[in-house]
């Protein structure tokens, strides 16, 4: 499976850059002070590019959800039962959630895909794309085998296409659900970064002092324990990743591949994002940021993924849900693009 | 008149605190850890407070456009032809806008009001409401006479009025049009914050280096001869404005007596909120900010009015583009009030 993946990563081809310097000439054009409408003109230009259209469009949207448990729920680093992952997953079928509540508002259908879940999930509506029945508890050993990271990477990348098969968006985001997923994301980052654990290591969901001092200590403990290669996406991946957290990382790749823009979520989705782009440097060109996370760690994942998130919302909450706020956004790029005229419509010079 | 915005202002109150507290305890409620939506949260408490209804709606949206005229035209402080602001204030009418484009992505209603203009509107759908064709040569004497500036207010205010009245919204926002209304904002901000004239004057629409220099000159020669009283608003407002920043200082204030939210554009908006927050304290809590313009000063402005903009996209353009931008983002926090259920409903403790 691992040949199939390193297939796709090796196709993975960036958008069009003329029709990226096509589409920032006709914004420069349009009625207004050139580049007075700022990050809009970028957004109205990638998405351009990536549609190969100078009226793209971001009206047709989906978010993916991916859930998945973690064996270092044991280590007592969450301040919620693991059950929640289920509970949760079964609550986005029924719109339930915080993201479920922005995606109605967006008009974006929700596709909520059961990677590797703790449990069984008995409700229509969740993909079964069970890898296994949560991690390893990655401070004590590998959270995950190298075949089953890159099994969820191809969940991932599998549902994109189901997606856009399905519904033909010109527009994706992903989310995830996975109680404790911090503590992974952390060990992640430190081993691509080499900060120590205390610097990347924050609250989750308002875990307290003394608690998140501990979940430091365990994320170390996964750090000396595993000893990944950074050298290897997979591997990192693999001995400190997540099931949901393989499988953003393949939705992001899947996005490249097939052409379609994505939103990158919070802190977690960085990290997917950050290990997707390490595969195919290619994939960061259909990437679009979106908020500035509150979680310790987004401000240090988020440079080093290289994106500047243009929203700044104090959110912390995961499950795509501040992905979903980008969508009427880079909408309206896209009406810029499609509804203002040029000053040579208007019959007068260039400001 | 002046007795009659001083009537209006008095009646101003704040939206109630204890509905406001109610929609916090029920964001505490929902199902996410608490706090996890940041200022969803906080918008969704400010919303249902003013509505005074803990399912609040932003989705019937209108915008209030103010064109006028400057007389410190004439100073070279502009890069385009002073009837841009006529030929952008028809644009508004047939759509064909920046803000108009992002107006149509929001649903939102456009109302062009000609309160300054240098030049007759002779298309149908922009409110003749003009008080002047356009302001004196700030630089040499004052603006407006204080009678035209509480005149153009009362307009703002006016114009509130009719836009609910016709379309019962329940979020507004507005926004301008008016070549180099740059100049007289900056010489507002330095009055208020005693700052030199070249910390808070900018490139406006693509001003070089060169002519920056000289509108500072500008800027401190307005601040020399117009001597202006801090402690009286309307003196600064008569003496360094113009009739589109004093109309949305009345919208701002409409708002606030009709109890509305208002979304608050960039700088120059940002300029007229803090007119009509001196005005009456009471006004701020019906404003919402948008976005960090681009423009010198703005940085400063907003932290004078106090609000903390949550889009960072770089936007410069004015009609009240970026304020647009927040609909969907304030109506996202409504429907997280409206869809998601609680832990009790859930029938599980609260995170």
């Amino acid at each position: 499976m691992e040949a199939k993946l390193k297939a796709i990563l090796s196709e993975i081809t960036a958008p069009d850059k003329n029709i990226y310097r096509d589409a920032i000439e006709r914004a420069n054009q349009l009625i207004k002070p050139q580049g007075s409408l700022g990050r809009l003109e970028q957004y109205y230009a990638l998405l351009s590019s990536i549609q190969k259209n100078l009226a793209p469009s971001a009206d047709e949207r989906a978010l993916l959800i991916f859930s998945g448990d973690h064996g270092v729920f044991e280590e007592n680093v969450a301040v919620c039962p693991q059950n929640i992952t289920i509970v949760q997953t079964n609550n986005f079928v029924r719109g339930l959630t915080g993201a479920c509540a922005i995606a109605k508002q967006a008009g974006a259908k929700v596709y909520p895909v059961d990677v590797g879940i703790n449990g069984d999930i008995n409700i229509e509506g969740v993909f079964n794309r069970k890898v296994a029945y949560g991690t390893n508890n990655l401070s004590k050993t590998a959270a995950m085998t190298r075949e089953q990271a890159v099994a969820a990477v191809m969940v991932g990348i599998d549902m994109v296409k189901y997606a856009l098969d399905e519904g033909h968006y010109n527009i994706l985001a992903t989310g995830e659900m996975g109680i404790c997923n911090t503590t992974p994301s952390a060990a992640i980052l430190a081993a691509f970064t080499g900060l120590p654990a205390e610097e990347v290591t924050g609250m989750g969901a308002n875990l307290d002092a003394e608690r998140v001092k501990h979940k430091i200590e365990v994320v170390r403990r996964a750090l000396q324990i595993n000893q990944v290669d950074v050298s290897d996406p997979i591997d990192v991946l693999a001995k400190l990743g997540g099931y949901e957290i393989a499988a953003m990382a393949g939705a992001f790749i899947g996005a490249a591949y097939y052409k379609t823009a994505i939103v990158v979520d919070g802190f977690i989705a960085t990290i997917s994002a950050i290990i997707a782009t390490k595969l195919s440097a290619n994939v960061k060109e259909y990437l679009i940021a979106s908020h500035r996370s509150e979680e310790k760690g987004a401000k240090i994942a988020t440079e080093l993924l290289g994106l500047n998130p243009p929203l700044d919302l104090n959110l912390r909450l995961g499950e795509g849900s501040g992905a979903l706020l980008m969508f009427n956004i880079l909408d309206a790029a896209c009406f810029m693009g499609k509804e203002m005229i040029t000053f040579a419509e208007q019959g007068i010079d260039i400001i």
